[in-house]
């Protein structure tokens, strides 16, 4: 069976880094989609969340990284998914993820597994990283090393 | 007892003609109220989302399409209404309908009433339908055919 | 259309007597059934709970107080009461209040609709109410006049 | 890599039955485990639990139904069972499912993997399914007809 | 002890000054900061905000009003502040201000604590006061009358 | 300003400690009751409960370890406290506080102040510490190594 964790990965933080490890071993092949959002706009652009990802998770060889866009559950269609793999941290996040995958079972029969996250990374997200980053806080604890530099370079830039 | 049904219904889901359904019988009129909105942007205008009401839930006897603005409890003090209509879908649409109920009470001694979603409606918002038409999905299933026309009409036009 | 309001009112708190009066109004004919419940010891018998809800709601002209037992949604057929009607009082309750009511509805095709706690009664229950009276509490605040009698009486014997 | 789903099922409902059929194909070996509890008397003995799992599941060939005891994580580890599987079905459930993933991973590492109930199934239980067939319910769309059989049964004999 | 309750306040209402009448007996100064949000637009300057809550709660020997920016953690660190105050209303809130918790804790060793609403204010919030306030309702419950009057003025000048 | 936390403490755990550590800086005194409840039976006597939490916190200077009995809120009432200290792991424990909080100011205007459990501590608890000690796991992260030894011994007795 083929897995698919698809996100904004914008930026990967140590929580998608290890739902990914932790998935992974589950599935033939574990595809990780940066999912392209037009009416958002995002401090990384989906090959550079991309460049991320292979440099945290490259190395593991039933994972593969894609860039996808439009529905998750027709993109999970078309690679022959049959699970989706979604990250929970509360039950604010459950409720939510109930939802995704009421849905997603409804419009293409794919199915959905939760992974709680971990208690160290369970307040971790990619929106707040960088609001943390942003403001000056020190976000070391909560994305992988070469995470922190891209979103070091992107805030200068930002300047 | 008179009650008032009050949302954007843009556009009307199968939730909401679910719930105007299973209310409609305990109240002598039940008012069904487009509510505008001038902060938010609408595919839909309001007279659009009465014709699709109309189109749905138009031949129930003691059910009344209007158009409304402003505050909720005020408008069902005007038409003498003492209870609100609101459906729920889970324990964190619980949490924001009982903040509002607890609201209009103390605004206007409005009272409210919740449906629970059946189950086979739980994950259905007009967001969520919009978005998955926008992306091409087939959302035939949560809403009535003739409002799935007038998706695929705007649809067009937005293209 | 008919209501039922199926509870065990051992005793009969403010809690209770604020939803029988907010419902009420919306039905032709509300019962309020005590249901006897073979598996649990209670402090009141079944009549003097029924006599304890007559104190409180008995001159509401369509208020209809019964015993019941077995299963709610088949009393509910029984009676030609097409909704059941529950309290809740925060988001633990709303979840165990959606299982019944879908379960209800899958059993017998009943409805469910639920009324939320006023902010002033949302930490009562007949359980709490009885343990701090027990402890040698002043319930005076959450119960009817009537029913805090029956309740001193009740401690009395059982010292 | 294996994985355990470890419970009472006293009965298995149509729930436990689809949650195994839905992880089944993410492992190697999926064991079902029916704990016995020391503490708690069930309708069902271990050993009529497993018949009864035996009847519904027993035909998948990469399941195995053991009889466990003890801590659901040493089990695990014994087993070499590096994934416990859950099923959720509101918020409530995923509130008392994290604190357990999280206490067995604090134990011995084993993971857990939630997978939330389908719609249809999110109102069931063992527990509720015994006590609506206890009151004359109809049960029959909560459980596979052989373990309707053996409610029947174990039903006629308490009386 | 020193302690932080940080927040927009705009405006202040009853809510919040509750949670600080609430908290500044349990500390030796408690610190009440209105903080800058460049990112989003607000009804009242930060100026205005920290007059506001003078008038209210000016009197109080040990509160400090006082101006911020960037992370509320780094600023109680200045401040020599080790515990955060926030207000709860219900578990969606408090899923939120977990996470923040936690966060801050893990940023700067900064420990939070938690007081749940009055019931009666249980529904109330700036940005919900506000909205009801434009549409013409009356708030006067939910702010002090000193705010009131800041609300009135700011709206005649929106016009 | 006094605070008390009251509870059962069958026995106390690593996350019971960690509340008191943090809250005692806050009061003048701390009053930490082991609460008599004759309607449960418990592992541990209440003075061995005390011996428990003195061996763990005794030598805080401005921490009382007392034993109480009856309600909580009248207990706070005499012992001039008017702040209950109390930890929380997750919304459904919110749920349950926030209604303890409500009665317990309603019955004596007493407060409420909750602390969110540290991460690694979200999921301990008493009974669940317990629960696993006699299924033979390894408790030791849990609680204080002297409450190990307690556990141990009280568990040998019990064969």
């Amino acid at each position: 069976m083929n897995g698919l964790f698809a996100g904004s990965f914008s930026p990967p933080t140590n929580g998608h880094i290890d739902i990914i490890l932790r998935s992974a071993p589950m599935f033939e092949t574990l595809y990780v989609a940066v999912m392209a959002n037009p009416d958002k706009t995002y401090l990384f652009s989906p090959s550079e969340r991309i460049d991320m990802l292979q440099e945290c998770v490259g190395t593991l060889p039933n994972v593969r990284l894609i860039q996808g866009s439009g529905l998750t559950s027709i993109l999970a269609q078309k690679l022959g998914c049959h699970m989706l793999v979604r990250g929970v941290r509360d039950s604010s996040d459950y409720d939510y993820e109930k939802k995704m995958a009421d849905m997603n079972f409804a419009l293409c029969g794919v199915d959905t597994l939760l992974l709680p996250a971990r208690q160290s990374l369970s307040q971790v997200s990619s929106s707040l990283v960088l609001e943390i980053a942003q403001l000056g806080g020190d976000v070391s604890k909560f994305v992988p090393e070469t995470v922190l530099n891209h979103i070091q370079t992107a805030l200068k830039k930002e300047c």
